[in-house]
């Protein structure tokens, strides 16, 4: 392999390829990344067995060829370099790196020992708006469980209907669902993404203007946005019916500011540190919700927020840290509170937006 | 107590305060500000038994008092509070602090258990530029011994003559001395000032425009910038005569861009992480300096900078971690490295600057 490519473009690439590079001790050759010449480009592919990430750079190939180096070595030094012209060039198994001022030998792995990446051959194609995909990515995931004790609650659902996609994300105390348009495509199929590969999405949605290409397979998905390709396996299991335990009826609502009550319990979250309980008193004829907390060791704090009560006064225990995960990925002015009672899950809602809902559990004591 | 005061102005003096508050499990009220009102002000006061800082916040006091607090609940919870009237009030020995929103009871310990932060009476008092002297710091500090096994090392030599302030860090491996104008006082006085409040000093000299006034008595140190005051013991013992160490012919000298080379070290040592040697080959007829570096595992480098040579071609092997860490802290554009061989101490000085200097002792094969 012999190839000039720029800086800019191979330091974009490597930086997202590199992001399924773990610290692989049992199989070494995973903390590498494979480098490639294919129809006039470079692609550079990673893998952790579980997703996997490919992208291209275009590159000027003098002869093709192929070679693994270790991603944090080449990144690193890629990222350092100031000059713009990038000669690469392999030896053996080693990388020569090349500009004007500097050059590196970089020890590699042949490619041949490179795990193959599966290529999803058949499955439902789906086009999604990639900002939209990106604000549901963001409001879905930290609701999933990091726990491995249920798999299949440790990705996201992805539900395809013939014009819409749903999300949804639960790790039993509270659930986030959130429906977004399909631009083309569509079908029946649902699939379980594992947290790990929607994180990755995250980022690589990040300021993306253009559109996301999904392909769903029985056990695959893909992923194409901004000339990134991440292929993950799939969660198997049967993601809980969660649609049948939403309530409809709530006999207490508050609207409040995201930002007022946030500060609240940020507040109220200090003085909770021990279980991080905090009380929520709704008051009907104060228009307001006093936010409690209590601990054995630091105190206790008293927060009042101002709101728009509509039915009766009720009290609820929430964890406010699950609230305040909510909150944080809202880009509304005000939400909608949802109160049943004291021991029936609560709702926040954006105001004025019906495609989002966060379910959430209250403390019971 | 009882008293008025401003947000702004209570958490900037928690901000500093806070900064002697370690996590002391022995000694738990170490953990906590001492609160007290003081001439119309509130005076916060903290220590850790080898340094101490006091600030003060201006207030409408209306029942004077003193009470300690956990420093990290009042700077957290301060932080957080959104309005700008915040109302101070001890409750036995719980601190009550209310807005108009919020109130919380902080739990607090005794004042009478604080321990006393003792007051400079005598000594030698001068001023200093705190821009200069916040330089000073910066160029200095890094130099210094982290280890406790020569406890003169962990400190900044302070040397004061009539007119100049010298100041000097050595680990054994590099030296850096830097020589600024006393505007104020003077007098001869050599004291060593624990790393620790130097890096406290560093921090409230940050963005301050105005005079910093030292007073060094013979067990202590006091500095007052910007309306907080830090106080130091000193560490006893005798510094080292460095001065004796520093050589004065190099028969090699290349002046250098700050930039290039720092570029060029950062790409090096990359390939150097396993003893952080880089050889530098210091060539006159290319004017130029050739850095290699080669790593077993990672591979090797190779990368010129180009320079303006004066003497003879020369050869040294350097840990490049101590040459950034000086480069890191010049504002220059050039740096003149001088060089005598292998096996003696080279000097990296600012162009067109005499008050600093760095010794770097080179790493013998």
């Amino acid at each position: 392999m012999k190839l000039n490519c720029t800086k800019e473009n191979l330091k974009r690439a490597l930086g997202f390829a590199s992001r399924a590079v773990g610290s692989n001790t049992t199989l070494p050759i995973l903390n590498n990344l494979l480098l490639k010449t294919e129809e006039g480009q470079l692609k550079i592919s990673s893998t952790n067995l579980e997703i996997a990430i490919k992208t291209w750079v275009g590159a000027q190939i003098e002869k093709p060829g192929e070679i693994t180096v270790p991603a944090r070595t080449i990144v690193d030094y890629i990222n350092n370099i100031s000059e713009e012209k990038i000669m690469l060039e392999t030896k053996m198994t080693d990388l020569l790196v090349k500009t004007p001022s500097t050059q590196s030998v970089v020890k590699g792995l042949p490619a041949e020992d490179f795990p193959l990446i599966p290529e999803i051959q058949d499955g439902i194609v789906t086009t999604v708006n990639a900002e939209i995909l990106a604000g549901a990515v963001a409001q879905i995931l930290f609701a999933s469980s990091f726990s491995e004790t249920q798999p299949e609650l440790s990705g996201v659902l992805f539900e395809l209907g013939e014009k819409k996609l749903t999300m949804a994300a639960t790790d039993r105390y509270r659930l986030a669902e959130k429906i977004i348009d399909l631009k083309n495509g569509g079908g029946e199929k649902k699939a379980i993404v594992p947290n790990r590969a929607i994180t990755e999405l995250g980022r690589v949605l990040s300021g993306c203007k253009n559109d996301a290409e999904i392909l769903i397979s029985d056990n695959q998905i893909l992923f194409k946005v901004n000339g990134v390709e991440i292929i993950s396996r799939l969660i198997e299991g049967q993601y809980p019916d969660y649609k049948q335990i939403i309530p409809t009826d709530f006999p207490t609502q508050i609207k409040l500011g995201v930002k007022e009550l946030t500060s609240a319990l940020k507040l109220s979250g200090l003085f909770a540190q021990e279980n991080n309980n905090v009380e929520l008193d709704i008051i009907k004829n104060k228009d307001a919700v006093v936010i409690k907390a209590t601990s054995q060791r630091a105190g206790s704090n008293t927060t009042e927020v101002r709101g728009v009560v509509e039915g009766e006064d009720n009290n609820i225990i929430f964890n406010y840290r699950y609230i305040l995960d909510c909150l944080n990925h809202l880009h509304n002015k005000e939400v909608v509170l949802k109160v049943i009672n004291s021991s029936s899950p609560a709702m926040v809602v954006p105001e004025g937006e019906d495609n989002y809902l966060y379910l959430v559990m209250p403390i019971k004591t």
